[in-house]
Order: structure tokens, then sequence, then C-alpha cells
């Protein structure tokens, strides 16, 4: 007996989630969560009291790490970091460390995101817009002709996957300058070129754990470029060189984190993600494809995303009897964002196959009832 | 049945965790947050799991504010901020936000982190060191006569409670400049006296919650003069004009601060916090006092800490046997830091009073047999 007395062993009770994030997590992480609130690793201490510098937290930060390089195969050239501040303060913090004077820094904008992070650079120095998406609506990623590059350009900056459009580049972009990623909705659902990339990023809030935590790998070469002309919290050099221990870290973030990273090698690894998340995300596109047009993809085919399905039915008002009868159907999160309208399904690595299939079914059904 | 099985209903596998920060939490909200991380409000969805724009969040945050401000008396002329990256990103938020050009800001040093503080503003602008602590020891916060002040400062930058001494203000200094409190290891430890102040803040690890969220209180006025030529994430009005949801928040640490506030109401508010703290260090300061001089306080007697109680036995081989024994009492986190070494024991709000009779106890018994 104890006393989470509402905590079944079914997860009878729990609801497809189809939130862009925070989104649905591993439900073995969340049970082990549960009991380390309390006393973690039998120390009679819980997660969230535990010190930044005990032993029980050098276990949770050194796992965590060597967890992640496993996950990713990341080499010893990189440093993992885990920050404060999302992807946002990420937007900041690479180009006053990365974009010095007289050099000019070239950003893809692929969505409300990728351009966020462009206009932080803008702030700083100079930056060229190596593809501009807007023209398009954001219904796709560029490919290889649709990008101009500046030589000698102190980085490149893309978005892997723009969740408020349904929009994944299918390999990175090809560049001269170190290449910067921000991975926070797509990171860890298929294997990486980490090799290819001098950094990426991600909020944790996607694939990884709790919001309040960005995962940063970075090439140690490229890091030793770094101006360090600026205060100390957004100076990649000192938090590397205090292994994330610069101040008090999000320790329980880190912690889920460490969890999550745990639960994609027990199910097989990156290489499991992919194909898993693939099947999953057939499932939808499929109901979309076989629509016989009722359903319109936001996205071009060529570089639909895995984790955010974006469609819409022939008009708002559809929109919105199918997001009702989603809700009698259990789902939660389908609403589009508000820049796209329509309806959009995050089907995240912890997004079960099932609740796929289940929201393929209720398109089909749907469709065929108001087509 | 649940399968959180290693815990109990009893709190008997819990031991007494003196750690000066992440430290113990109430364990009435560990037992909710064990609930809602699988499933909170009935949503089917943990509180992990939220969307930070969804109707479940709206409420955790709300309710997060307004109770914020009935447990300090805090007036609508104050914005309440949850920001990431600790009291450390303050340190530069501060100054890159409020020493403007051609003015000089007040900085009272009364130990190591007072000082990061200030050294982050030398970064940014002019500094006026009004009171130097290093000389002493950082054994005092500064009385009336201690303290210079440049006219027309910015503002005056001071730490309420200077964790790794055991050193403690007994009231605001006194200042015609806004005055700015780093309160990261004694909010709501007591009554405050906000309307002194123009901003407070204090990173939630201590009093608040889980390591990874800033509590940060703002008068509105104040506000309005930031300069704001900063990063967006640096920018406290582009926070304030989206209600902390500028991006996604650390939502589990805002809904775990927020169920510490309910409990702080709950037992009866700052004035119950103020006398049980009280009652919690004398406990341990009579133990000292009445040891014959066999423990050394490192705090002079007029600003001892209620929240960390610092002292030395006569010497290290004797600090180093204390440690052992108190391990044997189910004790842990009563190593000093490094800076000052000895002992500390760090008894914050929810820390309980049978734990400080119990360490008294220890320490009377030791120096009767070590004296």
């Amino acid at each position: 007996m104890t006393t989470t007395k509402s905590a079944p062993t079914t997860g009878s009770d729990r609801i497809l989630n189809f939130s862009a994030g925070p989104s649905t997590l591993p439900e073995s992480v969340l049970r082990q969560a549960q009991q380390d609130l309390w006393n973690i690793d039998g120390s009679g201490i819980g997660i969230l009291e535990h010190s930044h510098r005990g032993k029980v937290f050098d276990r949770v930060i050194d796992e965590a790490v060597a967890d992640c390089r496993t996950v990713a195969g990341i080499s010893d050239d990189y440093t993992i970091l885990f920050l404060q501040g999302g992807a946002s303060l990420q937007f900041g913090m690479i180009p006053l460390n990365f974009l010095t004077a007289g050099r000019t820094a070239d950003y893809a904008d692929t969505g409300v995101w990728a351009k966020k992070a462009m206009k932080e650079a803008q702030k700083i120095g100079s930056v060229h817009c190596a593809f501009d998406g807007s023209a398009s609506g954001y219904d796709h990623t560029p490919d290889g002709t649709e990008t101009t590059c500046t030589p000698d350009a102190a980085y490149f900056h893309y978005c892997t996957n723009n969740t408020i459009y349904g929009t994944q580049y299918p390999a990175p972009p090809t560049t001269d300058a170190p290449l910067i990623a921000d991975m926070s909705s797509d990171i860890f659902s298929r294997p990486i070129d980490v090799d290819a990339h001098a950094m990426i990023y991600a909020g944790a809030q996607k694939n990884l754990g709790p919001a309040g935590c960005t995962l940063v790998i970075i090439r140690k070469d490229f890091l030793q470029t770094a101006s360090r002309d600026t205060i100390t919290m957004l100076d990649y050099f000192a938090h590397a060189a205090n292994g994330s221990r610069l101040n008090t870290p999000p320790t329980f973030a880190i912690y889920v984190m460490g969890l999550v990273f745990k639960w994609i090698l027990d199910q097989g690894g990156l290489a499991t993600m992919r194909t898993r998340n693939a099947e999953k995300a057939a499932l939808l596109y499929t109901a979309i494809d076989n629509s016989g047009g009722f359903y319109r993809p936001v996205s071009k085919t060529r570089c639909r995303s895995h984790m955010n399905v974006t469609f819409r039915t022939p008009n708002e008002a559809l929109d919105e009897a199918f997001l009702q009868e989603a809700k009698t159907h259990e789902m939660s999160g389908l609403k589009g964002h508000r820049d796209v309208g329509g309806l959009r399904a995050s089907i995240y690595n912890a997004f079960p196959r099932a609740g796929c299939a289940a929201l393929a079914q209720l398109m089909s059904d749907f469709a065929a009832r108001k087509g």
C-alpha cells in the first residue's frame, strides 16, 4: 500500500495526449519518478531534495551524460551540457558566443521559431537569411537548390523540425560553415549525424523530459572559438568548465532526461525510434492521402514531419467538429497552432503506436461520414 | 495497489536532510506530486506532460501567482515572474536591465554569492561596493553604520541570507536607491517588507521547490525603467508582458512551488514560518552557546541565520568525527561549505523541528564526550 492512491497499475486513467509539448513521456519513466520523488537510490532523500553536489546527483548526471553519448553515438570531441532557459535562450547565446565582429551568420528561416533565432542574432551582429520559407507559408524545408550560403560564415543555423507546420529536414543541409541545429522537436527521434554539426541543442519538453532543461551538444574545437564576451550564465565555456554545474542545475529535469535516455536504449536505440516513428506517422499520412482530398496536408510530401502531423479538413467548422469527436475518444491536444489552424497530431517518441492507429481510424470514419 | 512499491505511508524510510540546497520539501507536497506526475486534476495526463498553454497549466500558474501574493502580501503594484537560470542569471539580468549608462549600482558584499552578483554588474557598468564583508571573513551582515551609499544610485543590491556563512540581515538595509534583494536562501521563511523593495528574487531550490525556477517579484514602476537593450530572454519586460510564458516555462517547478505556497498558507503563513524557524534555530544556537566554547559559531550573534546554522568543533578531526556520528543518526548534509569548513545545518521551512531537536541532542552529547 502507498499513499499515491489515484495511480493505477493499468494506465487506463490516462488519455491519448497529442500535445505539441510538453508532451507524453514513457509511463515506465513516470512510475520510476514517482518512487524517486520520495526516496532515490535508497538514500532516504527524494530526487528533488538532493544536493546537486552530492553523490546521488553525481550518479544521476554522470549516467545521463554517458547514456546520452551512447544513445546518439556522441564522441569525446563533443561536450554535453544541460542548461536552462529553453531553446529561446540558446537563440541569444549562440550569436553572443559565436557571431564575432566582421563575420556573418547564415540562418534558414523555416518557421516562427527559426525566425526567432534569426532575430536574436540580428541584435548581435550580421545575419544572412539563407532561406526564406515565409514566401511559401512555411510549407517545406529547403532542398539543396533553395539555400544560399555566405562564404566564411560564422555558422549556419537551422531547425530540423518545425513543430507548427509539421515540416522536417530529411537530412542536414550542406554548408561549409559550422552547422548548428535546433533539434527541439525531433531530437533522438531518429539517428543523428552528430559529426556533421558544430552544435546541436534541444529543449527537453518534447522528446527528452520536463520543460526547463536544454540539452546542448557542442564540438570542443568550436567551443574554443567562443568570444566569451558576455555574462557568466551565457558563457558556454564556463558551463562546460563546470560540467553543467556552474550554479544549481535543474536537477529533476536532468534526472528525468537520464531515465528517458535509458528508456530509449532499452527500446533498441535511435534506429528503433526511427522505425517506430516512421510507422506511426505513416498511419496518419495514409489516412490523409486516402481521404480523397478530404484532409489537406500542410507540409509538402518530401519533408513531412514524423513528429508533428499537420492537416486541415475542408473548413473550420469541420476542424472543430473533429476536435469534439476526438475528445469523446479520449484524445487531447489535436488543435493546430494558431498560426496555421486546422489539426495537428504530435506523436513524439513516447507516444504509442496504438494511439496513432486509433486516430487514423477516427480520421477515416470522420471523412467517410462528413466527406 | 499501485506500482510505486517503495513509497511507504509512514515516511520512516526518509532521513534528516540538512542539505543547503536543493533541500527538504514538505512530505505532503511530495505525495501530491507523486500522484500528479501520473494524472493531474483527473485530466488523464501527468503534470510533466501538459501543454504550458492548456487549461490545466493555466490553473496551476494562476493559482501559484495568486497564492504567492497571499503568502507575502504582495500588492498589484508588483509583477510576479517565474524565470529560469537560477539567481546566477539574475546577477546578469539585473545590471543589463537596470544599470543604465551614467549611473552607479551599489552592492553589499556579504559573501561569495553577493560578490558574484557584484562581479556580473561590473561587466556591465559602474559599481560601488557599499560594504566589504571579506575583511572580516564574512562573519556578519552590515549594521547601519557600515554601509556607504552612492547618491542617486541605479539600485542597491544585497543578499538577505548568506548560506555559506550562516549570516542573515535582521531587517532590510536603509538606502534611498531602489532596493533589490537576493532572497534565495531565506525567502518566505519570515514576513517580508515587500514594499521596501523594488525587486526581490530567489532561486526555488531552498524554501520554494525544485531547482530550475527563480521567483522574481518586481515593482511595476521599476520595471518600466528597464533599458531592454538585451536579448529577449534577459528582458524582464518581455517576460512580464507574456505572464512568464514567453517560451515554455519550467512547468513542473512552478507546479511544485504552487503546492509549497499552499502548504505555507495551510501552516499559518509567514508569521508561523518565522516562529517555527526561530524556535528551530534556537535549539541549535543554544546547543552551541551552552557547549562551554566547544562549538564556535561562524556568524556574529546579531545576525545569526535562522536558515543555516554554521559552527566548528575545536578541530577538523572532530568536525569529521561529528559528521560520522551524525550519519549513524540518519542525518545527512551537515558538512560545512568548503570556503568555511566546519559544520552547517540548513533548516529551511520544511525541515522538521524534531530534526533540530535531535541534532541539538547529538551536539550536546558529542561535546560532553569530546570536550
